[in-house]
Formats: C-alpha cells, sequence, structure tokens
C-alpha cells in the first residue's frame, strides 16, 4: 500500500469534531483504494495555549515538515482573543503559514446545486458560481515590517504595519493565479488598489509582465472597492481571482457567503515544495462547539483536496466528492443548511452517511 | 436672502451631466426658500490635468476653501489611467481630502422601497436596509509614510506603503461614529482586522475605550472579513459602521451595492471645521458619459445632504429628497435602475421631473 504521514491539527472549537469525522472518510477511502494514512495529530491554537503556553510548539512545525500533508480544522474562540498578540492562537496560524512558506492561498468558492437557496442572493445571480480566489498568504500586510505600536515625538502612541511585497513575492504568486486560471476558464482577474497604493502598482506591473507567458489566459485587472462590489453584482463575471493577502481575506470571504453556505466550503495553502495544509474556509465556531452540530463538509472535502492537489490521488478526492453530493441528493443536512423537507443531522450522522455514501 | 458661496468640483466622465442637473435642482430649491448660492466652478482630476498639468491645482483648493461648501460630482476615466500617480485624478482626490483634513467619510447605504428588486440579493433579505458606514478618510494606508517603490538589498524592486493610525486620529473618528449612531439606531459595529494588525490593535482599544463617554450606543467589534461575509448573508444587522481608510472603501462600497442601485446614493466627507465635501459613491462612469443616459439623483441628494449637513438647512434637503421621493413613484427611471412597467429617461428629463415635482 502507498503510506502517507498526515499531520492532523484539530485546533479549537468544532475543530475536534469536524476531524474526527474526516478521519473516518479518509480511512475508509483508505481501504478502499489501498492507501494507508499514518495519523499523526499535534497542537495548534487555543489548544496548543492551554496545553504549552504557545500557540504553535515547535515539536507542531516539526511534525508538519515531516509529514506529506497537513490537515488543519480551525482556530481560535474568545476565552483566548485578550491575550498579547504572540499568545493568540490567530499567530499560532501565521506561524504555521510562513513557517511552511505557505505562499499560495487557493479558495474556491464553489455553489452546489442542492444549495442554491441557502444564498442570500438571487437564484438567477448566483446559480452555476465557481470562482477561485488565488490569494498570497505570506506577505504584505500580514508580515511587513516595520510593525507595533510605537510612541510618537508628541507621547501618543501610533499604531503600524507595513503593506509591502517584493517583485519575486508577486511573481510566485502570480505564477500560481496564472497555472490555475489555465486549469479553469482561462480567465484572470487581478485585484488590487494601484491607484492609491504604491505597492499595488508594483503587483499590477508585475502580474501585467508576467501575462506575457501566459497568451491563453485573459488577464484582467479591478480595484478591491470594485472587487468587492461587481462580487455582490454579477458574480459570475468572475473565474479565478489573483489578489494579496489582505485583500483575499476579506474577497474570499465575500465570495464564500454568495454560495450561502460556507461549512461547505474547503481551502488549500501551498509553498513551493514541502507539504500543504488543507482546512475549511469557516472557523471555529465556538458558539456551537461540543454540541454534534458543526457541518463536516468543508472538512471533508479539505481531505479530498489534499488527496487531489497534495498526494496526487485524485480518484480518492473523486470519491470524496461523490460521497459529498450523494448525501446532500438524500437529503442530509446540518443546521447551517437546512431547509424544509430535508433531514436535520448532526455532525457525526453526517458523518456516518458520507461513509455510508462511500 | 441668506447667501452661500457652493465651489462646484464637476470633475470627468458623467460628472458634468450630473452636476447640470443638481445647480439647476438648487436653484429651484433656493428660489422656494429664499437661499441665494453663489456657484463658482473650479477644475479637479482628469479635466484638471488637460488644463492645467495637474489633478488638483493650487487655486481649487484655494475656491474650495473659500467656499461654505464643496459639491463634487466624480473624477477619473482610462485616460489617465496610465499617467506616473502624482498627475492622477485619484491623487487630485486624494489631495482634496487631506488639503480640506476632511477625515470623516460618511456613507450612506439605504434601499429605497421603489428599488428593493434592482438588488442582486433576495428581498426579504434587503428590503428596509439603512447602514451609515462612517470612514476614516484622511489616515491608515492611503497617506501613512513611508510609501513607494524602493530598491531592496538583492536590487529587486519593493513596494511598499504603511497603515497607521495615531490615537487621535482614531479618537476623532471614533467620536463621529458614536455621534452619528446616537442619531440613528444607537448601534454602532467598529469594523477592524485586531486579530493580526497592530493599527487595528490600536483601535480597537481606544474605540473601546472611548465608549464608556457614550452608554446609550452598542458598541460591537467585527473583523473586516466576516463583515464583508455579515454584510452578504445578513446587512440589516447594521445600523452604524466605523471604519478605516482602506476597510471603508471596500466595505462601503459593497454595501452600496446590496441596494442595486449606486446611482442613488450620496455621500458626505466632513473636518473639524470649514466646508465639506458631498458627492455620489458611483464613479466617473466613463463608458456612458456625454450620452445623456446617466443617473443623476445621487448627485442630486448629495446636494440634499450638503444643505442638511453643511448649510444647516434641513427643510431645503427635505424637499429635494421628497422630490425625488415623487419622481420614482412616478415611475421616471435611467437605465441603471429601469424595470417593467416604468418610464425610462435620460440625465436631462429626469433633472426635468424633479423641477417639476419641486
Ligand atoms: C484567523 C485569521 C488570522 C485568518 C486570516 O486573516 O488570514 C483567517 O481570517 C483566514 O482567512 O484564514
Ligand atoms: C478614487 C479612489 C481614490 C477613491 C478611494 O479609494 O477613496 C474611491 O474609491 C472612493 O471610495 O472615493
Amino acid at each position: 500500500a502507498q503510506q502517507y504521514r498526515i499531520t492532523l491539527l484539530p485546533g479549537d472549537g468544532i475543530g475536534p469534531e469536524i476531524m474526527a469525522v474526516s478521519v473516518d472518510v479518509l480511512k475508509v477511502v483508505g481501504q478502499q483504494l489501498n492507501l494507508e494514512f499514518d495519523f499523526q495529530s499535534a497542537l495548534i491554537g487555543g489548544a496548543a495555549i492551554d496545553a504549552t503556553g504557545e500557540p504553535l510548539p515547535q515539536e507542531t512545525l516539526e511534525t508538519c515538515r515531516n509529514s506529506d500533508a497537513v490537515l488543519l480544522a480551525a482556530i481560535g474562540g474568545y476565552k483566548w482573543d485578550t491575550l498579547p498578540r504572540h499568545l493568540r492562537p490567530e499567530t499560532g496560524l501565521l506561524g504555521l503559514r510562513s513557517g511552511l512558506e505557505l505562499f499560495a492561498n487557493l479558495r474556491p468558492a464553489k455553489i452546489l446545486p442542492q444549495l442554491v437557496d441557502a444564498s442570500s442572493l438571487k437564484r438567477e445571480v448566483v446559480e452555476g458560481i465557481d470562482i477561485m480566489v488565488v490569494r498570497e498568504l505570506t506577505g504584505g500586510v500580514y508580515f511587513g515590517q516595520p510593525k507595533g505600536i510605537f510612541a510618537t515625538e508628541s507621547g501618543e502612541k501610533r499604531g503600524v504595519n507595513t503593506m509591502a511585497y517584493t517583485e519575486s513575492e508577486i511573481d510566485r504568486i502570480a505564477k500560481v493565479g496564472f497555472e490555475t486560471a489555465q486549469k479553469r476558464g482561462k480567465k484572470l482577474c487581478s485585484v488590487d488598489k494601484a491607484n492609491v497604493l504604491d505597492v499595488s502598482q508594483l503587483w499590477r506591473d508585475r502580474v501585467t509582465q508576467l501575462s506575457a507567458e501566459y497568451s491563453d489566459v485573459e488577464l484582467s485587472h479591478m480595484y478591491v472597492d470594485n472587487a468587492a462590489m461587481q462580487l455582490v453584482r454579477w458574480p459570475k463575471q468572475f473565474d479565478t481571482i489573483l489578489t494579496s493577502n489582505l485583500f483575499g481575506d476579506i474577497l474570499s470571504d465575500a465570495a464564500a457567503m454568495l454560495t450561502g453556505s460556507i461549512g461547505m466550503l474547503p481551502s488549500a495553502s501551498l509553498g513551493a515544495s514541502g507539504p500543504g495544509v488543507y482546512e475549511p474556509v469557516h472557523g471555529s465556531a465556538p458558539d456551537i462547539a461540543g454540541q454534534d452540530k458543526a457541518n463536516p463538509i468543508a472538512q471533508v472535502l479539505s481531505a479530498a483536496m489534499m488527496l487531489r492537489y497534495g498526494l496526487n490521488q485524485p480518484e480518492a478526492g473523486d470519491r470524496i466528492e461523490q460521497a459529498v453530493m450523494q448525501v446532500l441528493d438524500q437529503g442530509y443536512r446540518t443546521g447551517d443548511i437546512m431547509s424544509e423537507g430535508n433531514t436535520l443531522v448532526g455532525c457525526r450522522a453526517m458523518g456516518d452517511a458520507l461513509i455510508q455514501a462511500l
């Protein structure tokens, strides 16, 4: 059997519940296709803070580095929100991204035909939405130096972050953008704020220059404020969106919410080499944690993405995705996507249905 | 008669057309209420670049400073998009904002009952939306130093902008936020990215501290990515949103688009003293410029906002707003808001209808 070392990072809130379902699903698919998963759990986020005092223990990073892929659930919760920044769950996540050099974050926002009515937008506006946001993940204002809270000459405080990109940082994510678009609808929309920001001007210049190497991809540029509007107005105009860390954070969440069911959306964070991190787009939902109410599908689809992109096992990914479609067709719904005429199930029962479908 | 000096900045694209309608409307209201407007036109944006070589001639800034209020239409167009940054129309607009110290930008996103179906969102999601975005306008990453494109040690280029706020900058806009909420639904949602950005942490700390002075306002905090989602998911949860320059740029455009008719939305930019600038939320729409197709209503409602907030003539503002409601009830629609059963009119004809209604 083909063997894979998978690091599991269940994290906080609903994380452990949805992770458990994904592991069960992976095991079944593994048996069917003769794949052997060596699962290793590690601590991150609030769970790591509580156990070790830091949100990303060195050991966790080492375990991840020594694995073929990392499956992450979600981090964070009210409990840790008032800790100093270096002790926050989010800081652990940012450390994981930079520690593994995961500069490319792929966030699909695809609406499932069974769930079109869950959207707050009109059916004709969202039916068939299939957007991929390619977000830069290890640069920009998230990591730029200098940053901090400093005293000004007059003695008041000034909070500072630096929004910066070098040419090479732009080039490597732009390449991922073009290559992603090539495998999809061949339309790439690069989003920036070049009418105001110097860093965006450099971004736009580099992306434009690189486009010469991808003549089969139709490149357009859009300002971020307009992109936020256009996502609301007519999202189907977008195929692949390429953008920076902060803009990608905002726009990918807006795009995800267009589908009406962020409990369904996976994502992948990839580096130049080494293991990628696969995780749901949604958060740790502390309000429903431990109540068997969470929707495990985004996590399960993240495992499918891991199989497809991280382990090069597309057939295993296909099987999981087909199982998801089947349980939806059978009418199983967790609370977040429940609608009349369907069957309300909890997290575990959804997992059982998925395994049944497999 | 009460006299007012009004600077008109028609700018580019559809600007001159919609400005002409607004001036006609102001004249009629002025006659009715014994207000005398001394209109002075000045150049800004592309029009100023073409005539003088710079997007904000010193003379324009002086004219604005010496007036009681400034009515701006829109700036920008493809023609000037490739000029160096200091010669861009946008740079003129930013210069006007900082030159007049207009730190507070008020952007209402209110849906009109006659136009609910123009929204891409479901009727039940948007009916009754009434959001006010209070956006900081002279700080943050738009103006922070250092900025520019610099050479790194390895010889490649690095684009840099600085996202920064001092305590006093935060305090003055937060006060506007609280006071605006007091006059509305008494709910203030401050939007930041405090889980990642130091500048947001300072923002959140100051806003929280100030809230002690506004015990009648219910304060909440939200991360910007979540705010973008929540605007799509359930916009009616928002009353007043307080946020920084860049986040306000993005969120106010998304909020505006929820209404389905950004050709209807005015805005106000105010300083501590001195004249405010009143302008539509929409842009210069170069593609339909000079074709008598533009919707002048956002500009006309900006004039109403000017009367109300800038000149303390609420009755005149009321009259204009009532006239707008009346022409909509009569079924007059420009192309951007046209729907079956209504009467399609151009920009001028819409102006005539408004004057008729007055
Ligand atoms: C939790 C937070 C640090 C993170 C981010 O801002 O990147 C999250 O919002 C995301 O999009 O993965
Ligand atoms: C034109 C541009 C500089 C401006 C901004 O980003 O502030 C515009 O988008 C706005 O919102 O008024």
